[in-house]
């Protein structure tokens, strides 16, 4: 782990003045620092030298002004689910446990709105909008908290449809770096009123500020639902279906592309005996029966004439909730390919045009490393992951092609994470993908952070 | 029109260096800095010193290079069609007209986007997707850039299903203050890597940059559509009748509301007899007629449980046109209810659940005032706009008037413009809109733009 350069005098003090607010909710405790070190990936962890719990915007408005007086870093803390590093306290200073500001402090129904503290968890909201006829779809796998997801721009299976974190935040509460808190946005489905503040949060990853609440866009949930899925003969064919169902304006809910080789991982976990093919997992929502079914059937047709072997289709509650169960398993599926590795997830995203090509390239690649892998993707987007089950010492090979994967995606106008975020993993990577854009983004940086307390040495370096 | 502090020497200058490269495509000739003074509202027009007509990203930056060296203003220019004064060149320096660089540089039916340059207009982009299935939805009336649209965050009537242009760019070529080219976002379409610098130059009106290409989403052309009118006894059924479409997730492309008032001018300009009521107009896409006519029928019992007076529904492509016509056509109808008069909108955006209160009350407010005032709505985002016909010596009126609305829908969570921008025209409200949010905004605009030359004076004050 990275030492802190920060002084033994300054952390006293700075730990007398959160006790002061804070009391029993501010720890120095070896074994809180120890849990709030990393999150779910593999790179180099850092611990924090206390770990603070706040209730309120006010008290991380006093967190932050005390890390002011005392140059500590602030390292914003959610469900500990990152996978590129975001949350590791690599520079140590306090780590800003979100968990306890949880609440749904308000829905609106009409609005198709609500708005929550950062540190609620995706399932806590959906579990808040039962019985209102509305959801919170996005779902990128873990039961994040909508604080983490913000902040890496998030998404998962349902954006082809409903968007990711960019198009779903309305508005948010930071506290900047001084302590200062804005609002951003209104509650105004649309605004052309100055520059757009709740973007620039978005996707920020805790180093321009901390979200203490967003307000989400929510959706209807639908009347009616297909599923089906269906095993392809190559690649290709299955990505060119989807290409046309998107043109087509078929408009899939989810449209989930597994590699043979992760099918058979997921027959095995989760027993659901899908052929061992490159496969399409699709979800259709619609207003009635009628309509999704027929929805369904021109994706049929168009996947028949991509070498489609048969729509297998998911007519009960119960056996769609199976399959998407499996593809929610994924992760642990992969990793009971090679017991006790360890699994490296990373992930890109890609023009769809370029889509099919990159994944056979990608395929042909992981037939040259020592290691299994298997490809997973929400290919309506263009972005798909690879899941890299690793042995000790096989980090290195892992890495060279993990850079390989994300030069590929790049020459093909794409970029090195289409969800994951940055955190440390991926800072290597993008001075590549955005030239000079680097540098607007780090004057943005030092201006909004000119001590480089918030969250320092992710995303962006300016030292 | 304001004075300019420019010296005579310097602009001597800067207009020998310009004409070395861009030749004949520099003008200092009255008639064109005269054109080149005002967009098409009523707000104090600022003549430039000069206009240039570049035809390249590399000569937009030599343009801005120049306009450093001398201290010049930079004022991007498109169609004129500003409604806020974003295009007046109130400091003089150069109007920087975007209309040659007109070219679709890119369409790819695949993955539905396109790159443009910026003095595309929105009818020669639709013209070129013809035969390709595809089509870019966003409409704000007029005949705008691509890159006006950009600047000012437009959307218009199919806002409500296909977004605004916040939604629709993928990424862009933007000149930065220093003559710097950058390019923002990727061909993918998402991305965790890094901040969102997109979104902070779309709706930035010129201020932070001038942005030269820009990459859109483009929409399948639907393959069928339904058209409706509806009248109704009460503002409030009509709205409650759009949240409850939204609600049942009915995905309404369009679905515009007109007060009564407005629905007697058009009868009278467009000739097309609807009941002199509050009415909604709908447009439903779809993949079938049978799809279509189930979601408009859905929406008619909607409105008949909320006073609708019967669905009239427009089943020929001639009866569609004629209808959207007329709605295209409500400036002029509505001016032509007070012969020779001077017509002022303005826009606001609310929550909807607080949209039929806003209108009620604003036509209330409108009953106070001496000039006549109509008021048209994109109702599916709550955003509405009032058209206030002015004779000479009521321009004050009018902008207490306005200023009314501002604070009504500000009041209600609301903004201060959905869709027209800032300009000139808003400024003042946007300390009330955003609070300390506005000094973000002034950081990043003294961040980006240290010398104050991009559109000064526009969106944010930072003397």
């Amino acid at each position: 782990m990275a030492a802190t350069t920060i002084s033994q005098s300054a952390l006293e003090a700075a730990l007398v003045e959160l006790r002061a607010f804070l009391g029993e909710r501010v720890t120095a405790a070896e074994a809180a620092r120890e849990h709030h070190s990393r999150g779910e990936s593999a790179h180099p962890p850092g611990l924090p030298d206390m770990v603070c719990f706040p209730l309120s915007t006010e008290e991380v408005s006093r967190i932050v002004q005390v890390s002011a007086r005392h140059r500590l870093p602030v390292v914003p803390f959610g469900a500990g689910t990152s996978l590129e590093g975001g949350v590791n306290a690599i520079r140590g200073g306090i780590s800003l446990d979100m968990r306890q500001m949880n609440r749904v402090l308000r829905v609106s129904v009409p609005d198709m709105d609500a708005t929550v503290e950062a540190g609620t968890s995706r399932l806590q909201l959906v579990k808040a909008l039962e019985n209102t006829g509305l959801t919170f779809f996005i779902d990128p796998g873990a039961d994040a908290t909508i604080g983490g997801m913000t902040a890496t721009r998030a998404s998962g299976t349902t954006a082809v449809k409903y968007g990711t974190m960019r198009e779903n935040v309305l508005g948010l509460t930071v506290v900047l770096a001084d302590g200062r808190v804005i609002r951003t946005g209104t509650r105004a489905r649309k605004s052309s009123a100055g520059y757009d503040l709740t973007r620039l949060f978005v996707g920020s990853e805790g180093t321009l500020g901390v979200m203490t609440e967003i307000t989400l866009r929510l959706h209807a949930l639908p009347e009616a639902i297909a599923v089906a899925v269906c095993a392809f003969a190559t690649i290709d064919g299955a990505v060119r279906t989807v290409i046309e169902a998107i043109q087509l304006g078929l408009g899939p809910a989810r449209i989930e592309f597994m590699d043979d080789r992760l099918v058979d991982a997921v027959n095995r976990y989760s027993k659901i005996g899908l052929a061992v093919k490159p496969t399409l997992l699709m979800e259709f929502h619609g207003l009635s029966r009628a309509a999704v079914e027929e929805t369904a059937r021109m994706a049929e047709q168009l996947a028949r004439e991509h070498g489609g072997l048969g729509f297998e289709f998911q007519t009960t509650a119960e056996g769609r909730e199976r399959l998407w169960e499996a593809r929610h398993n994924v992760y642990f599926a992969a990793r009971a390919l090679r017991p006790g590795c360890e699994c490296v997830t990373t992930d890109v995203c890609v023009p769809i045009s370029r889509l099919a090509e990159c994944i056979v390239a990608t395929r042909a690649d992981l037939d040259t490393v020592s290691f299994p892998a298997t490809i997973v993707g929400h290919v309506g987007d263009g972005n798909f992951h690879v899941q890299c089950m690793l042995e000790p010492g096989e980090d290195a090979e892992a890495e060279t092609f993990a850079a390989r994967l994300v030069e590929r995606a790049l020459a093909m106008g794409g970029t090195c994470t289409g969800e994951h975020g940055v955190g440390t993993g991926k800072m290597k990577y993008l001075t590549a993908e955005h030239g000079e854009g680097l540098e607007v983004m780090r004057l943005l940086k030092r201006t909004l952070d000119p001590e480089n307390r918030m969250n320092p040495g992710k995303v962006i370096e300016v030292d």
